[in-house]
């Protein structure tokens, strides 16, 4: 499979398909304004560059099952499978 | 029940059902043109990352029966219970 | 009485019925495009959050009667009155 | 006469009628698509709040006659007279 | 004539009269979306404050001949002569 | 040919046709709101300035595979081949 | 022929006129979005000021041949000739 390495403060996720209860029960209820999705890291990018030029690492790693906001991603295909390019400022929280 | 840890300076609320009259006295008039809710806080994440790439603890805690601005959160359900993810800064205060 | 503590740089105050000629003379002009208004202040929060991580005390204090912009706050009730959640920078003035 | 103390990088400026040829000889155009005006300065506050914590004492003193940006101010009464609470970066020049 | 003193990175210029040819031959053409402006500098103010508390005194001088942009100005007569209050920052260039 | 040397924190890329399958499998679905390319690096800026003054060298490298949003790019020939100016923020991952 | 000297982070550019074929083979499509430019760098300011007061001299040098975004740009005639006032951050590329 082609490798991809996201850049700066990126992380690239595979999303579950949507509103699937998962074994963390989560269900995104239709109502919610801003439908937030579930997914699972597949690689995370080198950190957010600070003003004084140093690097955070991202706070979530590979395999994490996370929450995301979906607005802010890119969708691409990769060997046919969909994933997502998101910052890591738009996902919420880790599932465990 | 699926464990949930928010991401930097997020925090997880158990909203208070809508205009309940709570043991604190609080209720939300209608007239209110952003009406503020009332809710538990479930979880915090890490903190707010600064410039100098310190992080700040956020200031409240799991328990904290808190006042917060509804329109910046994002809901979401975790074994048929509805949650909240919420930036430390649409949380206004904590009551006691 | 449920006691609150604003979060932050915020400030919760009780506000004067509008257009109430105070002790202090304070009547707000129909005209002004945006009409301030008195209150007295309840609680203060922690103060602002600065870049290199330090907190600013608040400038002003419990008891102090202000003059503050109304756009910025979000009105709650506690315990059957009125207060207001605002921003330390919605202050305009301290009246004496 | 009641005391007022702008809060941070505020100023209460006293304006003068509008239009009226002052001793500077100040006339404000019409033509001009935002008319400045003329006052003097009633109080100043503690001064603007850098990133590093220090406060900026601000430019003008009481009792300098300024020519400011009327679009940023505030209106309210004192003692039956018309004051205008602005940000000290409303303020354009100082007349002598 | 009274004596004007910019406040902060405030320039004020004395504008030529729109598109006469100058010594400099300088002609704003009619198509340019945005035209740039000609006048001398009759004041310039203390500087740009630095996050660090320090003043970058203006880069321009009294005397000086200026190509600046109009749409940030404001415009006023002082003894029926009339003068722009300039951002440093809407000065484009020096020319000699 | 000529030679391109890109300004700051820019970089020129040869875009790949769209929708073609490369080797690397990368397919961009029609449905994303938002297509994003794929395209080789053809030459990086000197760097991402920072508020200290230092430059951030740029983290792809000439002949990187990557994939980019399309939207902040400025497209020019170059005899007669196609090439797009992008900020460096625009470029989301790298392929190999 | 009248001297112009930039202010702050201008440059001065000579633009070419459009859709020339130059030497360098630069031919900008019609269909891109926002048609970048060409032209020769004339003058170039001070520099950039950064947030702890020192300047950052301008990456291009008088001479160099340019691409640039139009849009930012502000037009005038000296002596006859048009020329183009730019920030730098509007030059995308040098060309050699």
């Amino acid at each position: 499979m082609a490798k991809i390495r996201p850049v700066g403060d990126r992380v690239v996720v595979k999303p579950l398909p949507k509103e699937e209860v998962t074994k963390s029960g989560i269900v995104i209820p239709d109502t919610a304004k801003e439908k937030p999705q579930e997914g699972t890291v597949i690689a995370v990018g080198s950190g957010r560059l600070l003003d004084n030029g140093d690097r955070v690492p991202i706070e979530v790693r590979e395999g994490d099952h996370v929450l995301f906001a979906k607005y802010g991603g890119t969708e691409f295909k990769l060997d046919n499978e969909e994933y997502l390019v998101l910052k890591e400022s738009d996902i919420l929280a880790v599932l465990s």
